[in-house]
């Protein structure tokens, strides 16, 4: 069933208001009596549509789900700014493995240039992205694209976990930093993961972020291309910790 | 360092030929005495170019390199037919987190028509893709995309590990079935994956697919695309089995 992110304000008028009106009316062609989901603030509730005018649509609630879809972590990625338009493949794939937040992060290694005047539209785009993908995997937040930042620039002062993806340590055959941390991570630990572009992380900068407590993770023997890296790690999280065996 | 396949012909000869000719002189701009990594049959040499000529780029081994980088099961993906080239990008993203190989499978619920006068272009094109993305990942070997079948059509005798990715299963919260049978898997099991295409997979599917021995699996609570899927559980199988802890 469709699901829409609504803010707390719409939400306590009951009304789906912005680009997911036309969404409702024009892509899935719901009318009054469709039923769809809504959720505000990490809560889904199975809504009726009442109304569907030009600006908004109307809806009552008719029960709350259960159910919850988020990892037991969060998890905020910075994402060595990558090239061309792989960024826009890395949130939305992230976003169904189960990032939190992602930072593009300007990494000595990035090619691309931001245009200090474009970051705002850019985020805009990010988001929306990342609401979408949110919707079509069934979180119950939208990860955020917080912001387009240097490397030296990032405060990792509020997560506690950090570890680096470092194709060195898998071509060295390192394979037991990143199961141990992941096993042994505890309730309410934020986790932070840096990525490097496509040309990998300057020594400099592993230097720099093993001075802030960051450990170097061997993703396995084999190497991931930038793009693929974080969901090695998301997808391990979630089976470790998200998946029971008999 | 850059790495090639070799057919064993070839490397009797000391010989590369073909279009990784091209790829040495023209894309990497190598030359006599550069040394790269040179596999054939699974097993990986470090060699020194010693002649570059028109049709072919002769060498000298120096050395075997040790080191396994594959997974320690092969592992076959049935993979719904997709829209569009999401193929491409699923066969280069699975040849990074380790499948070996993969059947392109039409299912009720594929969109995308096959021209069966064209089966045989798109595997030569697919094939390549997968060349590439083994070459950078590390691979020792090239996983085969083998043929476009009818998911019906399929032969499931030689693998004796069978299992679905369904996200009913997911939105159903079952959350054991996937990790028991990955923590179980023995030397020499041979899995298979079945993955839907857009739409998902067709209830009289599941029935027929369960009839063959498969289990349905759900990969956390999250949905994944079709072009997600597969991923997730390479990367378990890779976390479970070529990981350690302390």
């Amino acid at each position: 069933m469709q699901r829409y992110f609504l803010k707390i304000d719409d939400f306590n008028n009951n009304i789906i208001t912005g680009d997911d009106v036309f969404h409702i009316k024009n892509v899935m062609r719901l009318n009054i009596g469709d039923d769809i989901i809504i959720i505000c603030e990490s809560i889904p509730y199975l809504v009726k549509i009442t109304a569907v005018e030009k600006d908004f649509v109307k809806y009552k609630i008719l029960n709350e789900i259960n159910g919850n879809t988020e990892l037991p972590f969060l998890i905020t990625l910075f994402q060595g700014l990558p090239k061309g338009d792989k960024l826009d493949d890395i949130i939305k794939n992230s976003t169904q493995y189960g990032v939190t937040y992602i930072y593009p992060t300007i990494m000595k290694r990035s090619i691309m240039k931001i245009d200090k005047d474009k970051i705002e539209s850019k985020l805009i785009r990010y988001n929306k992205i990342a609401k979408e993908a949110a919707e079509q995997s069934n979180r119950l937040i939208v990860p955020k694209i917080v912001d387009i930042i240097d490397l030296k620039k990032a405060d990792f002062s509020n997560y506690n976990v950090r570890l680096i993806c470092y194709e060195e340590n898998a071509k060295n055959k390192e394979i037991s930093n990143f199961k141990t941390i992941i096993k042994n991570l505890k309730e309410n630990d934020s986790i932070c993961v840096v990525v490097g572009p496509e040309g990998g992380i300057d020594e400099k900068e592993i230097e720099y972020l093993e001075e802030k407590g960051f450990k170097r993770c061997g993703l396995g023997p084999r190497i991931f291309r930038t793009e693929n890296a974080i969901n090695y790690v998301l997808a391990s999280i979630s089976y470790e910790w998200e998946l029971k065996n008999e």
